[in-house]
């Protein structure tokens, strides 16, 4: 059953948002994508973010980038958790993007996470953090999942330096 | 008959967009005020915005701070010109209000003016420019203000001195 | 039951940090404050993240200001989502605390909200809203608390104006 | 007949305001472009756009980068509207630009758009949007532009998606 | 005779360019204030420029905030070193102002000093430091201004500390 | 006779630098270079602009990046002008390098222009000004320089298109 | 003995250098004051610094503001290590200081703190730090004040609570 | 006998830092790299800090980007000096890392070096100059770093030039 929607407002955000693609099919997340834009497609932005709680989703993630308006419009139509990726650009690296994501107004949060790939990499383990508190197979993969990278890490030092 | 329609999201914009509405008045331009959030009243703020060139208005004018999607989120669903004002905030002095706003994807431009009340004012005279296009007498006001504002400078210097 | 532990580094946070507790008392969501330091009481910040899992907490807050790592330490050691609060600065109103929250590094997410104190009242709302996934109580009040935001917003327009 | 002028400060920035010009011509408004700088050029610039109402132009665009004074120039001496395009540039992706064209002081307005690229996309439709105000068959097509926009998000959604 | 120019495009600048005209008058060099603006009097700033070298004056100083074009405008038709004063700004301290005065194209510089008030002080030095490469008690002047600001740091050690 | 010194704190600084010596040399103004540090010859670059004046100079520029000490530190040891060239950097385009050598105390300040090659070319013309200022030849030229970019830019027009 | 050698630029800067002053004395290290500029007085600050070390200093802390050049120049004239503590200032609440003090070019480092207030405190905490080094009581000084600190946060909570 | 821990968060920083190995190196001073990341490796990361002054180490240097917490949480268990180096970032060329390194709370600083290699390249030197003050041996070895870095700049200008 789909557990995240992924919503982009450019096949441009696609290379970016793959990366959350491939962790969630690595955590085994079911999740749906959809290219939809918060100022040439509103009344299907709108729509689907309105119909993801019924439909059973439990997460949307949306990436977007400049005047990234998107995951907010989301935000303001949904009781569901946004999260959301600023894509990077070329007025200051994505700090246009980030600013229009995070600096959201008292009441409608958008959960937002770093600037381009480490970011998108970030909103599906966040997505799996979320859906781990209800789920105890969700929680056991993000506890191998920290162990993993944790081993990765120290596999960099000589045996026994650290 | 009202010409222009301003949206701001938050009464705590008012006092800016005060500017906006004493300037309008002084040319004598009919408008409407609509306090709406593009988060907080999604369909309301889109519905106004998608019935007001059917309503016969020339010009909506938004103000919004932050993450300022108000401005972009109207132009998404009105075919008439958009004049987004960037609300002075505590992050870097409303740059993130005003990279919110003047960022737009390519295809629903946002008229952005500057950030504060120098912002609120000059949204009043682009709409003012915009109206003059099509009505002489509005052309001819802004002929006038234009000299008024040339003769209030020179006035500050003694007389000749110029 | 304690379900959201919010905690700040200095009690010079609080008060910004009181719009959470605020808002969370309003949704009726038990919480604990502590206050920790991911530099000064490294020790007692890590082992507070560590245990909260066990001890039933389903998110945690961290607010934090300048080279703000709380929120950052905290995720490192839990399975819990964590939500950063940037506190403002003097350095471009809080830029810094902002950028040290939300680019974490590939792995290890902060769900980041906005700077201050539409920041802080973020936070609850987003606490609200991941509590709302797995009780449908919580979600109802979510659902209420959006509904009221739209009431106070249209309550500022005259009758029918809209 | 000749609806917008296309300025612009240095041939340096044709390959940006190229866009502009595609756009204007796939919308069937007759354009004429002058490289004219405000600084190496300052008589014929300015005779330029005050003589731009007189000649029956209904817009000036304006791109300038760096120290972008042309829009501002031009804005000072006509009573049509200034749609003003900031370069991009190597300090900051064009922030430089961006903040000498919006930030006009209350009284000149300069209508602006994004930096680069999607900015003098915008410039185009921004024109359209205004000459639409008065004259339906350029409105028709801006509701064209809108729809085929949508239509083209849409498409990358698998039939029934959405 | 007069020898300095000092122009700003409002009267709101008057506080800070009073530190020209105080440090000017401490060096015995005559100047005139203009405030004219390079948007709301653009003939009038541009001929005061124009006929400045033929006046005799040797140096034009130009304070100005925002998209801060005055210092540029008269830089393009002047043949007299331009002195640019970038006023504080709301705006990130006055960071537009800056970059809109010293990121000029090739081949008009404008002489840019500091933000506000230090900035304002620095004209008066530069305007001194060059007039004093063809006039030796502009010199001395300069010379003596020099040794008086070492004195006056070093009177702040007591004596023999350093 | 050499009128100006041209002072870079490394080698690095050389391909953006000889835009100020082509330029000078097409002015027809004697020049000479040095590689000299402020951190690293601290005592050659302080003898070198401490002697200028009496060696018969009439400019010093200093070309600068990161932490652009260079300019100021001639500057306080010498009564000729200080012009300073920012280099680009990685950081934010060389805005490091611009605020370090624009923002100086009031006493001491340094002609600061644009970031990279447009500024190491104003550096000459602002040179060429400042001589022109005693030396009719100088301005002459300065004339007949202006005069030519306005050909330059105008050429860009059809005949009789301005 | 004195150990540690602070300078300031100005005496403006005294109420943030304070700070340094207030813990180096809780500490028992004995320290010096000097006023010397980078460019009002750079033979004394040169000269200074150059004799810091035969004169048994240890570490020397400079604290500036805007185009913070002293700890640079220090640096580039000692073999001590030179502490930078950025003055707060109008533009970017500080940045600029910060950037200048920084980004200094490989091969003279400057150990680079907080801006303002916590960066003067930390430059004593750091001075410390070294000295603990080469001598235990001052090691010792550094565990006990990391301890009070430690309990100082802990005492904000409730017995028990963490 | 290793004087000198190196840790960074990532192989990705290794390139940067390998200017701190080589430099350390010709310094003849023993160095040991760790990979230990403050959010993936916690534990270890702090376990190797903590214990680095028992086992005789002398200074720590942590390199990071993005959110760089590393240098922070190493600070915050160590009383040995901790030298951060921010690493290169898409974002605003590292500011991000930069001001999560520099901007530490009071009683927890870290020295905080230039961004990128020149930063490394520094921390090295600074390295040096602190093992320098209670080895003349290492004092000597940077006394003829910083002649020959001297020599070097000297040997860009021909003979006599200075």
């Amino acid at each position: 059953m789909v557990k995240v929607g992924i919503v982009m407002g450019s096949t441009s955000d696609k290379m970016v948002m793959d990366e959350t693609c491939k962790l969630l099919s690595e955590f085994g997340i079911e999740y749906e994508v959809r290219i939809l834009s918060a100022h040439r497609t509103p009344d299907e932005a709108i729509s689907y973010a309105r119909g993801a709680y019924d439909r059973g989703l439990k997460v949307l993630i949306a990436g977007a980038g400049g005047a990234a308006h998107l995951a907010g419009v989301l935000a303001g139509v949904t009781t569901l958790p946004v999260i959301g990726v600023p894509m990077s650009t070329n007025l200051m690296g994505g700090l246009d993007s980030l600013l229009s994501i995070v600096q959201m107004p008292a009441g409608v949060p958008v959960a937002t996470v770093a600037v381009g790939k480490a970011g998108a990499k970030n909103a599906a383990v966040l997505a799996l953090t979320i859906l781990g508190l209800s789920d105890e197979s969700y929680h056991q993969k993000l506890v191998e999942y920290k162990e993993s990278m944790r081993q990765a890490v120290l596999a960099n030092n000589e045996d026994g330096a650290v």
